[in-house]
Parts: C-alpha cells; sequence; structure tokens
C-alpha cells in the first residue's frame, strides 16, 4: 500500500498541476477506473477518458489554486480544503472546496469528490 | 430533502456541543442508524447507542473546538475542516481534522467520517 508520504505527495502534485494547467500530470495521478464526482452529487466521470475531458474543460479557466491548512491522510485517503481563483464572464471567482481522494495499492487515485456548494462561491 | 441552511446548522451545532461536553445535544445530531468512522480506517461505531458511547468517552477529554474555513455543503453532505484542542498526559494537543457527514432526508446525519492522521497532529 502507498505510505502517508506517498499520498500527500499526490496532493500536492494535484495542487501544481492545476496551477501549471498540465493536464498529462495531472491525469498521470488517477487510476485508468478512477471515478470523478466535482461537486457531489453532480454525473461522476468514468473512467480516464472522461477525467481527462473533464480536466481540460477546468484548465481552460487558468486556475489559481492554493491549499488551506494541512492534508489529512489517513488508511487509503486524504482530504484538503483549498481555494480555486479565475477569472469568468470578467468577474475574480474563488471557490473554497474540500477534496477527499481514495488511493489505490499502487497510489493512485481511484475515487475523487469535491465537495462545495453555493455558500462557498465568492465573486469579486 | 433538509436545506442546505439546516444541514450547516447541524454542523454548527455539532462544534457548539463539542464545546459545551453536550452529550445529549450531539446524539440528537444523529440518526438512530448512522455510522461514524473516527478516525477513517477505524472500526465504524454503529448506531446511536454505540455513538454516545463513542462521544462520552471523546467529552471526557474537555475538547475546545473551532471551525477553520467555511463549512462545505453539497448535496445530501457536508464538509468541513476545525481544530481541537486537550489536555492529554498533561500535554496540550492540538488534532486539525476535516469531517464529512452524510445527512438523511429528516437532516439528521446517518454517516459521519473524520479524516485525521499522525501528520495532523500537534504536541505542547
Amino acid at each position: 500500500m502507498s505510505t502517508h508520504a506517498a499520498m500527500e505527495a499526490v496532493v500536492h502534485g494535484y495542487i501544481r498541476a492545476l496551477n501549471d494547467a498540465d493536464l498529462d500530470a495531472i491525469v498521470a495521478l488517477f487510476a485508468d477506473d478512477a471515478v470523478v464526482e466535482d461537486p457531489v452529487g453532480s454525473e461522476p466521470q468514468c473512467g480516464i477518458a472522461a477525467i481527462r475531458v473533464f480536466y481540460a474543460r477546468a484548465m481552460a479557466l487558468k486556475l489559481a489554486v492554493e491549499l488551506e491548512g494541512p492534508v489529512r491522510v489517513v488508511h487509503h485517503e486524504a482530504a484538503f480544503a483549498f481555494r480555486v481563483a479565475f477569472v469568468l464572464n470578467d468577474q475574480r471567482t474563488t471557490i473554497r472546496p474540500i477534496d477527499v481522494f481514495r488511493f489505490d495499492e499502487a497510489g493512485r487515485i481511484v475515487q475523487m469528490r469535491a465537495f462545495f456548494g453555493p455558500g462557498n462561491f465568492e465573486i469579486g
């Protein structure tokens, strides 16, 4: 099983890849059969091809991403709070999600769930 | 279904009940068949009787609890980061978990999962 340090490194790699708009780097963090539910309650993106399309769309917004507080790594999962800033329709927008990753034996993300709701958007 | 405001109020009630060491108040937030996994990866506490024992034990430590950042409420779930301080073996100890609650139709917690690992303890 993946170590705590390795799981935490995946989270930091995820933040870095979002800031760099590095689609290959972010997709490489996921298992082939991974499922992304972003936000929670939306249609899940199942499998690496759908996940690539999902992040390509997200990265088109030129995201500025920053961790808030420590990464919580426990058992085979990690949770972390962060801040995502981007410009949408000429308006500076910030979202403050909490993401939860579940990892496989090889340390790749098999499940990602993003928690943010209408109350977690800041405009302007 | 419970509204976002109602689910967020449950989180604030949870924090308040922990600070007040109010066992009845905290148990009242959970459904009869709720499951508490605290921390993630530990043996789940299943049902309200086991949950009462679990929180009675936690409250014996006189916890000081504080939210960190906004509550993320989405669909039927909420996630939030917080800080828990207590004295253990004469040492000031702080844990910084992220909790995830899932709610039933009546707005009670049916699942609670607490994310914190060895890296989220601060001693002294």
